[in-house]
């Protein structure tokens, strides 16, 4: 069969994917002390003017480090696969045989994209009757290479800060430590506050966390469509998400190429990678929604745990029963998920197989450690609709879904909205914590208006920053092209900038120890005119330069003791470096030497904001 | 002398501002009861599908009404002339004679740009004895035209909502009435919760209430500088500003031509222009921030009194024992006028002038209904120097100082941060309205981070739509060149649309009766595939086609009923209205019908944010 010939790369499709390592940044490994053997990435941006480098959360992988060599064909070192294997409760098999179908294809029908050669690369299954996820092991109380490494990646400078880090935030009830230790993340992972997504096919991925009391993380969407991108485009934009600081993303994938595309994703993927099966099930019904089955959907599900997918978003919180309550919204059921099953249901008149299957669902994740992102099919899709009955009655079920899956050792976290004005989104994370006993909470923005098509990043990103502060664990992020349109790779970018943004913000507020560490340095940097630094410890240095240069190119601005807004002589902040000399020799003495050499000190100002 | 022969235009010079109205809209006027002559302009946008049109605040003046002919030469006409004359408490006189210094030109020295020839017009001031302000009018009982005029332009679609509206959202003790009436403005005036800006030097403006009552406003700064921009330039981003949204603009030039440049933006200008004297009064002494006086600053007040300056920006609350308060900080003190007042007290070692002589301050402002800005000269230029002591310090003050103002019936704002964490905004506001009496609150940002620069209109976007909430009046916007360098045109329209956002998600969110009416039109029209509709009915109708037709640019597109995200056939917005017609018609029914006319509805969908 054509499935079994890898496909060669034509020219045109030859994956170009951005490597090398950001500004002032080297790639540094911590070890582990439970497991010597781990060695916990993180980037480190260099300093100058006396101060200590800056530790950060590196979402990038082998990207960003020279030291690695990339080659999109053979896919990312398999990083995780001796601590699978220790494990000794999985075993290889042939796995489910690759259709084409798979990629939409009709039979014989010649495949356009080139295959990933999997070489040898049977896929990983929980032996019988054993369960093979990190929230099994956790409460069976052992502590993972997976729990350790996340513990070392949250802690950033916790370490040096521990003794001066003095607390300050409002966590609305998170616990967050002031050290992350391994015995601290099995236990969060054991209560099902927190879950670390990585399926034992997905060795490649670096282990994390998401949950209420580690940092607030960021996902962003990818996938290919008919019309447009192909596998090297995918490939290209999963590596310039992740270098801005994605530390998920979900593969969209939809139309032809559906399995070839993912497994291209996986394959080169340091992060969890997250998918919603019923896109591919409806594929494989020619998109007859009334076709779907439990069959088809069961089928989907495998052949997507066998690739190595870590999470799946499933709408089993969809029922009949819910349905007609959307029948008077503004903007009905703005899911797809949600309302590709809310067909079903009506043209069958049955209550949702994901509902009624729910058990059996478990059964095939456990064997794989996929991870639940149950999915928020009726989330409201504008402000009038926010917090409806709807919209509510859907998350109760999620909450009692939630138990179901805690009872398998299934992992599991929960969408949120949506479009949801200010004054109404903490009752929505109060809820979902209530009715989901604080299992992760995971949110696309929220919108906190509707009236900005084209800049819906910023209107999320209120919501976001908010959500993320008041306990979401997860940002699903928004781009400019909401609504409008496909985003495209700048679009990519500008939506992973704002949401780090978000979830940095929600960090300080939430009172993080080692949050601040950054603002602080950067404030410290632009105090003192140390302009590269403010480049080099900013989201995007990129950016930031180009703007600065904007209006002073020269190389010597760089490094002068001033900037474009206030001039060459005037400044506010060389004032107050000397208000702040003043105000320590004493201020009778400086009175009197400031009129001796009362220099100039002032050019025309730039116009700036505030006065 | 030469300032008496206008200088020409130069063809580089000419003005070139953009006019007519916005997609689909058109200028409306609604009359006044008491004051019939009254012509409050809205902008009406035309929406199809049998929908009513959407009546919007208009800031934008006579530049998008196509009845009225501008000639930036001849500025705007004199809306308010006939009501400020017909109090007969005005009187024109000779006024301050223009001096070559006011520009920053040396005696005798060759202007490089055009005066504004104001022809006869002679300066008005109060008559000896009255204090012409619209505080002092509330407090005497009287609805002045200004004040019908804001009632009318405040209500929107309010009266027509008035049965409808049931009220949603959290106002944090705000007294937001169903309908506006022109009492209720004077009550709110009277009370010193609300400020109408407007000197009676620049009659062109449209009455326009800062206050927490009424709609979230924002201000935009403008202002040239020695090296870049000249007259028209800053004319055309004025009204470029004003375009967008921008409530009021703040004129921050310096270096050369201050006076003259400030002249050309009053005359054209509907929205209230607020400066920063001090900036002026340094460029009299050359920069010398020891060499100021309270004669030069004294002078200085008066000249842009005169020109028609509606709010000053002071930085009374520098007081010299706040300074060593600053001493210890991550960033000094980075406001401009701040730093140089606390630079005079050290050189003095004496307190504040401004402090000294507030009340005289207010005897000149209260001639003209000039209203105060009350600086944050102490305002943290980081999250670490957040809600320290040198900022209360200086907020405690500014609270004193209110009621010194009120006293003499000047109309008086508060400026806030700043950088701010999102866990530390609302004591600011909280602080702010228990120190000040209520008086307006006027805030840069917060920002809520540090680490963005290049993307500080979002850092600062996401504070100011909280505190806008919180109850603050005024939300001073933020570009993306903050910190890095002087905004452009594109960045002035980013700034604007990402503070209207911010502002309208605070007025949806403080419930005021008629804020989501525009949302909801453009859910609507978002549900019915009405793609013109959602253009127009957006903030940046032109950004929000454009990033449409970049996937689907036939115009056939616009009528279509799908998007790119979905695809032609398959569409959740498609199903939730088949799904609407099911749960109206009876499901059991449905579910027959269903199968019966299965007809395909789907191909392949693109990738979205969410599932």
């Amino acid at each position: 069969m054509p499935d079994t010939i890898p496909v060669a790369f034509k020219p045109g499709d030859l994956p170009d994917v951005t490597t090398g390592p950001l500004p002032a940044s080297r790639k540094v490994h911590a070890p582990g002390t439970l497991h010597p053997t781990l060695r916990v990435a993180m980037r480190e941006i260099a300093v100058s003017g006396g101060e200590p480098p800056v530790r950060v959360y590196d979402t990038s992988g082998p990207y960003t480090d020279p030291g690695q060599r990339v080659d999109i064909r053979q896919g990312l070192p398999e990083l995780r696969r001796e601590w699978i294997e220790a494990r000794g409760d999985v075993e290889r098999h042939a796995g489910r045989e690759t259709r084409p179908e798979d990629d939409g294809l009709k039979p014989g029908e010649a495949r356009k994209v080139p295959l990933f050669d999997r070489a040898d690369r049977l896929p990983l299954r929980g032996k019988p009757g054993r369960t093979v996820t990190q929230l099994a092991y956790a409460r069976a109380g052992v502590v993972t290479p997976e729990m350790e490494y996340v513990a070392i990646r949250e802690n950033l400078g916790r370490a040096r800060l521990r003794e001066a880090a003095k607390r300050d935030g409002e966590s609305f009830g998170a616990a967050i430590p002031d050290h992350v230790t391994p015995e601290f993340v099995r236990d969060e992972v054991a209560r099902g506050r927190a879950i670390i997504p990585n399926n034992v096919n997905h060795p490649e991925s670096e282990p994390m966390a998401i949950g209420r009391n580690f940092l607030v993380k960021i996902n962003a969407n990818i996938g290919n469509s008919a019309v447009t991108s192909g596998v090297a485009e995918e490939v290209d934009k999963l590596v310039w998400a992740i270098r801005w600081g994605a530390d998920t993303v979900m593969d969209l994938s939809t139309g032809r190429n559906i399995h070839t595309t993912r497994e291209w994703i996986i394959r080169n993927s340091p992060v969890p990678i997250g998918t919603v099966p019923i896109y591919q099930a409806l594929e494989k019904v020619n998109g007859k929604a009334e076709d779907l089955s439990w069959e088809v959907f069961r089928d989907t599900l495998i052949e997507q745990a066998e690739q190595g997918v870590d999470y799946f978003t499933i709408h089993a919180g969809v029922r009949l029963a819910h349905v007609p309550l959307t029948a008077e919204r503004v903007t009905g059921i703005v899911s797809r998920g949600g309302s590709i099953m809310a067909k079903w249901c009506l043209a069958h008149h049955r209550e949702s197989f994901l509902y009624e299957r729910f058990e059996e669902i478990c059964e095939i994740m456990k064997a794989y450690d996929v991870a639940f992102s149950l999915g928020d099919g009726l989330r409201p899709g504008s402000i009038a609709d926010a917090n409806d009955a709807a919209q509510f009655a859907e998350l109760e079920t999620l909450g009692e879904l939630t138990k179901v899956a805690w009872k398998h050792d299934v992992q599991t976290m929960i969408e949120g909205p949506g479009h949801v004005p200010m004054h109404k989104i903490k009752v929505n994370m109060e809820k979902q914590l209530e009715e989901c006993g604080e299992a992760p909470f995971y949110t696309l923005g929220p919108l906190t208006t509707d009236i900005a098509p084209g800049y819906d990043h910023i209107t999320s990103g209120i919501g976001a920053a908010m959500i993320g502060w008041f306990g979401c664990a997860m940002l699903c992020y928004v781009t400019p092209k909401e609504h409008l349109g496909l985003p495209d790779r700048d679009d990519v970018k500008t939506g992973v900038i704002t949401y780090k943004i978000a979830a940095h913000a929600a960090d300080l507020a939430k009172g993080h120890p080692a949050a601040q560490e950054r603002d602080d340095a950067l404030s410290r940097a632009r105090f003192e005119f140390r302009w590269r630094d403010q480049f080099n410890l900013s989201l995007d240095p990129e950016t930031a330069e180009k703007f600065h240069d904007q209006t002073l190119p020269a190389e010597g601005a760089k490094l002068a003791h001033f900037c474009s807004m206030c001039g060459p002589k005037f400044c506010s902040m060389k004032i107050s470096q000397e208000v702040r000399d003043a105000a320590r020799k004493g201020m009778d003495e400086m009175s009197d030497t400031f009129r001796a050499n009362g220099g100039q000190i002032y050019v025309a100002p730039e116009p700036r904001a505030g006065g």
